[in-house]
């Protein structure tokens, strides 16, 4: 099946996150996959934890031009095809129960990447969670999806000048 | 800092979770305390997982009389306070950093506590990281919190038949 969690509230990634945890508990196999983060520059709390869980962690497209302009739109387009290609290999190989294919909808939402999501997640069998996080998920995928769901922000400290916390926003 | 998960769409307790995971690969202490859940009943993924990661589990008021007609209103909220009283030791411990309150809204939404929670809710501490997840936020939490999601229900499969899946649900 496929989950998304999409919307302007906090608690997308997370939520993949949390399911992360709660199917490692019942034994899942889980890839967990990000789009447009850099480990590099950002000391990401949760892939710390994942990796000490076993859980394998991948990133593709790193740099997002809104953060790095010097980068070319057809760059990021081609990261991201070498992750949608390296998610093909994973579902080829029936080897895992849940793929976490995190902020992927960034990548549809600016463009990045097109049809071939749509085309990729139709092979997605029912036993396989794929779990699509990021704003602005488009219509298509939505009507693709098992289940949906949006986060609305009703507040967050960054209204009020607070700046990105550790273990909290990374 | 306070923090709700709340409205009617799955990644209220899965975002708690993610939270957990994050701070915890900064070196958060951590206590999860979770209403209305019956690990007796289920077995909660989650709880195993947190358990293995060294995180502090605990339970109160594990029946929720919507599920259990036999329990009577009264012995909920002596529960749901007793609760409450554990969550006022771990604030006065200072010993923590993050504390899950998970379900605690429901306890608020169906009046077994009331302005108990407020009140303890005032002692927390900008420094500390308080999770409530539920359905049903009442609007005086909403305002006290500093971060509040709505997470809304687009679709799920449990309006196609689907039941509550191990790994996904619980």
């Amino acid at each position: 099946m496929i989950q998304i969690y999409t919307g302007d509230g906090k608690g997308k990634t997370t939520a993949a996150l949390g399911q992360v945890i709660r199917a490692l508990g019942h034994g899942f196999r889980i890839c967990y996959i990000a789009f447009f983060k850099s480990p590099k520059k950002w000391e990401y709390g949760e892939i710390k934890i994942l990796k000490k869980l076993g859980i394998k962690v991948f990133c593709f497209a790193p740099c997002h031009p809104h953060f790095y302009p010097e980068i070319s739109f057809s760059e990021v387009r081609k990261e991201c095809l070498k992750g949608l290609e390296f998610v093909r290999e994973l579902l080829n190989s029936k080897s895992w129960d849940m793929l976490i294919l995190d902020e992927l909808n960034i990548a549809l939402r600016d463009g990045f990447l097109k049809e071939e999501v749509l085309t990729l997640l139709d092979t997605v069998p029912e036993n396989l969670e794929v779990i699509l996080t990021g704003r602005g998920a488009p219509k298509k995928i939505v009507e693709r999806a098992d289940l949906v769901s949006k986060i609305e922000k009703i507040k967050h400290p960054f209204d009020r000048g607070v700046s990105r916390r550790a273990g909290i926003e990374y």
